[in-house]
């Protein structure tokens, strides 16, 4: 799409788009609850009467996608079905009903001065995503957005990019005719790195940069943004089954944890066993996983308890398969756990097994992740299994939000004062 | 001082550093309210005890300012006299009695599957700080990262690197004794800027950077940093006064906005005036300001009214002066005045003088900065002002933490969740 675009006009063009989200954000961010709703359920509507011209565009995609040899794993993903269509409004329309996120009295005390202060919830202002190839993300991002009251920019990856120009349209034409303001939900029509990089400067105007895709896409923004950026590079999560757990209930959770959906950022990646249960749960769990044809990579003392484990290398404790791979390690203690798991986690999700409640407490505290279990998967880190209504993503970051991105995550606050007259002295 | 050290051994010693400041933090993350605090008050006891060898190291800085030329305003601010070592160790004793921010309840909730979710106030993890000439800075931000379960690094400036390295050894020794791990308060030695710059990419082991200084300095952190930054650039805080205002306490909000202590973030830079009490309100102002030998640089309308006021260029309306000098524009309207504020402001401090409610409204909604007021000033914002307690810095970003950041500001949080077996299905 580029070839006939310089650098400078690429530029140009992407600090209009700049201005004009934040013009947008300012509009947005004192509509009303219902004139926002008004907007998503639009939007979702003409989705739906759009779908033939969505399907016609996707299908360009699909076509250069089986041309540069998409697996057809990926083509499924990037694939407009009717299906996807209707779930894409459905996506919309669930987060219209969901409560507005700006607005909330987040705090209000009176100083003995007599200044009134309250801390209140507001939109960020202006959101940047950066994805890779998934279109209903284009959807999914823009509608959370919105709720939130923030201006989003979009940039999709190019194996979609006629699907996400076709959908950012036609989310468009109906939100402007609902009453949004033009600038609200913007895409960035090229996918080659320059225009990224250029947005990625772009902070007089760019509140918040949400990457979604791989470490490398990741690593990328997070080198050249001088915007803020929320993130995850990587799920390595842990089960810790400890001496004292429920062997059915071990067996059960590291079940579930890595094989119920492999390939998300919530799957676990390590086993980790207490040496004192190890006899009697490693055999068990052996057996388990490899009826679910899982490829069990052990330390020597696993090894010497399940000997048809491969054995596991260094890196195979700081990797992230998404796959039907686990790496097995027998630790000696719990702090030992707790210690492998800070040092070769990504602070994401992390479970304990035990009927030991000193244990779990333990556990809970020292393990410094965004999210810890005791006797629970790890696959529940999610906005949706965590009451959120929808996420935007998962944060590994400590700053602003950690764990499931819901709408409350899409706000910042702001402190109203209300005075009489008063003067510092 | 690193005359004698290659960028290698720089780099090694930084990750050093990072790794033990990455460990302290997982032991300070469980150390109780009362080890925390019987550290920052013994941190106290010894800065008083030590008092002779800390003000003879700052000779040294002193020496060296005089002979390359300090300002005697910036020789004043690096002095470590009696009374700055008492109001340092007062300092870190008040911090010991507040309330400590980790462990805070933030939500709990229990989800039809009947996982049991608890959103608990945790500490950051380690905190690097960067700041300019003043030593103090080195015993505040340690004091407030520390009550917080923090880890710092510090880093500051060449002019007090005696000083800051005297203050950290002192207040290491004396918190080694009482119990705080080790790697918890660092101070980087080097003070050139590639130490910092090989710092800014440790998102391995850093987890928040906080910049304190003059604008360039903040900019260079942000463009090099791979870390989070908590920021804020500058203070460019408006007073509106508008129509309806009561005009006696326009006068009192502006002249205490601009004059009060000229050289901070949130004093007025910008004065807008509403056309309808102009006539009335420009003449009045103008004594005021005169008298307190205040430099008016007024747009075309303001000095129709006040011939003797300077012409205002454009640069004026995003210039924060941090001086006797205020820039001032009569404008037509609320909106023309919000719209202006957001616009040329900061996203820092901004008041409106109104009797007018809905103005008033309109105004605390609108203007998109950090602290909005009403028929107050804005020199309020400051985490003692707010009853915060203490701030270790102010923030114009909209991420993690907007205006003043105290205690709470320095913390994250976690999800425990309590099962009973839970698999997702």
């Amino acid at each position: 799409m580029n070839r006939n675009f310089t650098e400078d006009e690429i530029r140009n063009t992407l600090l209009e788009m700049g201005e004009k989200a934040r013009i947008a954000a300012h509009r947005l961010a004192i509509m009303s609850t219902e004139e926002k709703n008004d907007c998503l359920r639009s939007m979702a509507d003409a989705l739906e009467a759009e779908s033939a011209n969505l399907k016609k565009e996707n299908e360009k995609d699909l076509e250069a996608g089986k041309k540069s040899g998409l697996s057809s794993a990926m083509l499924d993903r990037l694939a407009l079905t009717d299906k996807v269509i209707i779930s894409m409004a459905k996506g919309l329309r669930d987060v219209a009903d969901l409560e507005d996120p700006v607005g909330r009295r987040l705090g209000e005390w009176i100083r003995p001065n007599e200044l009134d202060i309250h801390k209140v919830s507001v939109p960020i202002g202006v959101i940047a995503i950066v994805y890779e190839s998934r279109p209903n993300v284009t959807v999914d991002a823009a509608g959370l957005c919105l709720k939130a009251g923030n201006a989003v920019i979009l940039r999709g990856g190019k194996e979609a990019i006629n699907s996400n120009i076709a959908l950012a349209h036609c989310m468009n034409r109906a939100a402007l005719a609902s009453g949004l303001p033009e600038g609200a939900v913007q895409l960035i029509p090229w996918t080659d790195r320059i225009a990224v990089d250029l947005m990625l400067k772009m902070d007089k105007y760019i509140d918040l940069v949400i990457p979604r895709g791989g470490e490398s896409l990741i690593r990328a923004v997070v080198e050249n943004s001088t915007i803020p950026v929320i993130k995850h590079y990587k799920g390595i999560c842990h089960v810790y089954v400890d001496s004292e757990a429920d062997i059915n209930m071990a067996l059960k959770i590291v079940e579930n944890a890595k094989c119920q959906r492999p390939g998300t950022c919530n799957a676990a990646e390590t086993l980790l066993i207490h040496k004192d249960i190890a006899a009697k749960f490693a055999p068990k769990i052996a057996d388990v996983l490899e009826k679910r044809k899982v490829e069990m990579r052990g330390d020597s003392q696993f090894r010497k308890l399940v000997p048809e484990a491969k054995p596991a290398s260094e890196e195979d404790w700081s990797t992230e398969y998404l796959d039907l791979i686990i790496s097995i390690m027998i630790v000696p203690s719990l702090d030992a756990a707790i210690e492998h798991i800070n040092l070769y986690g990504s602070k994401h999700s992390d479970a304990i097994v035990t009927k030991n409640q000193i244990s779990a407490k333990r556990f809970l505290s020292e393990v410094d992740s965004a999210a810890v279990y005791v006797n629970a998967s790890t696959r529940f880190t999610d906005g949706g299994e965590f009451g959120m209504g929808a996420e935007i993503g998962i944060s590994t970051d400590k700053l602003h939000a950690r764990g499931p991105m819901g709408l409350a995550e899409l706000t910042s606050y702001k402190y109203i004062i209300y005075g009489n007259g008063q003067c510092r002295e």
